[in-house]
């Protein structure tokens, strides 16, 4: 059995998330019925980020292992985009060494939330980023950002009922780029609890509408209660970005 | 009768174009049938440019004139809004001189036209852009571009078939701007032809790919024949970005 990787870009708008559900379309679903044409056994994908039903993809990686692929590791993506939909393009392939996983070998992977803040919803962003119609105090969300960057306990910003063994993660970086009317947030963290990115953003956003302050972000941190937080964000102004490994 | 004019932006992918069809999704039907909702008559609106099918807008003008609105001219982007698909929005709204009209009282339109280039087709762009594998000799295409500004006979790059008074029409400008994967040329001219940028756009794609030269295009604009010219290149590159008036 070989391991291989697939860097995969999608727009998400068309699909009920990565991960493979029955009847339903998913990215999962996709790349294996794809590959299953270019193997002689069923190959099971796997993503370093299951990303929501909407939530798009510039640089998911996907890990899978086969014993017989018919085509060359080179060639892989042009023979997969072949048999792929348009909103999903495989733009890279590797050989990987045999323990190699796409979600348990990242190091550290990074997310980027948009948002178009105008007095109209723009229609070539209404897929790819939240519309605010209002200004939002950026310099403050700026300084609060900061209190989330670190190792934490992010219980508060995880979507309740998901099981996990812990709930700690180790934000690296938050980045607020507020030039221009499409606005960014970039997240690189060692991982990411369920809807982690949304809620962060939720908050965050509230900071800017001056809802929330820096007292109730550490008071929301300490509790642990996600039912305190701020309502979860559109998934549509999620992306991807990248994946960092060894 | 009071004459008002709209700015609209548009996605054009789901659209048989500007221009109303029956039986056919157009720019010019959702904008009618909104606005009749609106008003006490039937409403006509005129259209800066006639955008073909696939053909987007971030700043098309429409006017039209009626006696009986029932919104005032400030809130018509909002009503306006309420009734039209998210693939189409008002972003503007003024009265204007009864004597106003979209199309004949421009000055000068610009359209842009978007080209991606990469080695793999980019899911987010696909819609916004034509995608061009190869790289391409973007300092002689802008060489060649000046060849095309002036008052010229653009007959050679007008669609075959169209019946128009004159075949001359004012380039006043052909901006090239080629950093990054995401490249645009840019058209400003006292008035646009039928495909005339679509087919501008082939012929200088042809003299990035070396198959045409300076020599050519002189001899094609020479011959008015628009049999010698190069392919029509595919609308979803296409922007109508801005109409300027008095």
């Amino acid at each position: 059995m070989d391991t291989y990787c697939l860097k995969v870009q999608y727009e998400g708008t068309a699909y009920s998330g990565f991960q493979i559900q029955p009847d339903q379309p998913t990215i999962q679903g996709k790349l294996e019925e794809a590959l299953a044409k270019l193997a002689t056994e069923r190959i099971r994908v796997v993503g370093a980020g299951r990303t929501d039903a909407g939530v798009h993809s510039e640089g998911q990686i996907v890990s899978f292992r086969s014993s017989g692929l018919t085509v060359p590791t080179a060639k892989l993506p042009y023979a997969l985009n072949r048999l792929l939909p348009g909103d999903i393009r495989v733009v890279g392939s590797e050989r990987r060494a045999k323990n190699f996983h796409a979600q348990r070998s990242a190091l550290e992977k990074t997310y980027r939330y948009q948002i178009y803040q105008g007095p109209f919803p723009n229609v070539f962003w209404r897929r790819y980023a939240l519309w605010e119609r209002n200004d939002l105090n950026w310099p403050e969300m700026e300084r609060c950002s900061r209190l989330l960057v670190g190792t934490l306990d992010f219980a508060a910003f995880a979507a309740s009922g998901s099981s996990v063994k812990t709930t700690v993660r180790s934000m690296h970086q938050i980045e607020l780029d507020w030039e221009g009317p499409l606005k960014t947030i970039r997240f690189t963290a060692d991982g990411f609890l369920y809807k982690m990115v949304r809620n962060l953003v939720g908050t965050l956003l509230d900071v800017g509408r001056c809802k929330v302050g820096a007292k109730d972000i550490e008071a929301l941190l300490a509790s642990g209660d996600r039912r305190l937080g701020s309502a979860t964000v559109a998934p549509q102004g999620l992306f991807l970005e990248s994946v960092r490994y060894a």
